[in-house]
This record gives C-alpha cells, sequence and structure tokens, in this order.
C-alpha cells in the first residue's frame, strides 16, 4: 500500500502574490497515476491564493496547460472568487473553476481553514 | 461559479457488504470536467467500506473500468487495508489503491470519520 502522512511532502509559499503564506500538502506528487493533482491547502487568517488562470498560450496564465480546478473545503470558511464573483465556502462545500477562469481564495475569517484542491486538463 | 454545498448531491449506502451505512456527498458528479470522481464519505462508527476491486474485464470487480483510487482522511481516525496489508490513517493522511487491489475501509473508533475519495482511470 502507497500511504503518505500528512508533513510527507509539505511547504510552505506565498501563492500568486496573495497575502500571507499557504501551507500546501501535495499527495502522491510523483505516484499517482489519477489525471489530477491532489493537495491540501492550509490557510491562516489572513491569507489568501491571489487570482490567477490557467489557459494553455495565454501570457497570464500561471501554468502552460490548460487546467480546471476543484476547491473543495475540509474546514473553516473561506471566501472563493471566481469571475469576479464571490462566495463563501463553509465545510462541505465546494467551487469548481473552469479554464481560462480567474479565481482565488482567501481566509477573511478568525479561525484557519484547510481546504482540498485538484486540477487537472479538462476532459472534452 | 459553480458551486455544490455540503448535502446538494448526498446520500447513505451499504458499500460492498461492509458494516453500516456510508453517507456519501458527490461532487460535480455530471458537471466536472475532470477526470476524476470526487466524493465525501462520512463514516460513523462501526461503519465500513467492504473490501473490493476495480479491474476491467474481471468478475470480481465491482467496476466495469480500470480504477486507481486516492483516500485522504480528513477527520476522525480509520483502518485502511489494501491488498491485506492493514494501517490506521489519521487527519491528512492518505493511501492510494492501485487498479486490481483489493482495498477498503473501516472506522473501528469511537468517533466519525471523514475522507476525500479520488478514483479515476490510471494514466500509464
Amino acid at each position: 500500500m502507497i500511504v503518505q502522512r500528512r508533513g510527507d511532502d509539505a511547504y510552505e509559499t506565498p501563492m500568486y502574490e496573495g497575502a500571507g503564506r499557504i501551507g500546501v500538502d501535495w499527495y502522491f506528487r510523483d505516484s499517482t497515476r489519477l489525471a489530477v493533482n491532489t493537495m491540501v491547502y492550509h490557510l491562516e487568517p489572513g491569507a489568501e491564493e491571489g487570482e490567477h488562470l490557467h489557459l494553455h498560450g495565454d501570457d497570464a496564465s500561471c501554468s502552460t496547460d490548460d487546467a480546471d480546478e476543484l476547491y473543495l473545503v475540509i474546514s473553516g470558511e473561506v471566501v472563493m472568487t471566481v469571475e469576479g464573483e464571490s462566495t463563501v465556502l463553509g465545510p462541505g462545500d465546494a467551487a469548481y473553476a473552469p479554464t481560462a477562469s480567474r479565481h482565488g481564495v482567501r481566509n477573511v475569517s478568525s479561525h484557519p481553514a484547510e481546504l482540498v484542491l485538484l486540477w487537472g486538463r479538462p476532459q472534452v
């Protein structure tokens, strides 16, 4: 069985010029055969992932490939923004950002928040 | 923005002849373009997903397609078994069950547990 424990592949980084730093656990980064990348984001109060987009060939893109992205809140509360529209997500809530949409997430609460992030090339 | 709230696509079911019932939230079941299915499992104490496998063309397979499966614990504690090997997973821990491996998960603790499940065809 392939097992990864919390912290086995973890780092902390500012993200897309967002405020503060985000703690990241990246799961099965080299071993997965699923067609998505799987991460957990840890956002302290005030931390944010700056708005960004994924679109092949676009100068503003942060990735060379197209990517759809799914955000699923594990704990705490965040504000998710996609294409200028914002909503509050709590535990068990999720948002989906299609390729080419500008999106980002912020913790404007007074408690830590955690999310699962999945991203990969859209199947069309 | 496409948003799904906890409970929007939820059901409860026994799973692969495991004990008890599992609460399932299935995310973006019809709208995702990612090449994985995304679920959250809610396991009360004593609940289990019976052991099963995914292998195209195998009579014992519970799916018609090959599928790799990733289990990531959100909260609580579970026992994960893959090919007869068992380990305890806590929050932030994850296990990966490749196509054709027999696997299942049990909550043998006295508290509820939640996991994110991802499965899809392996990229080879």
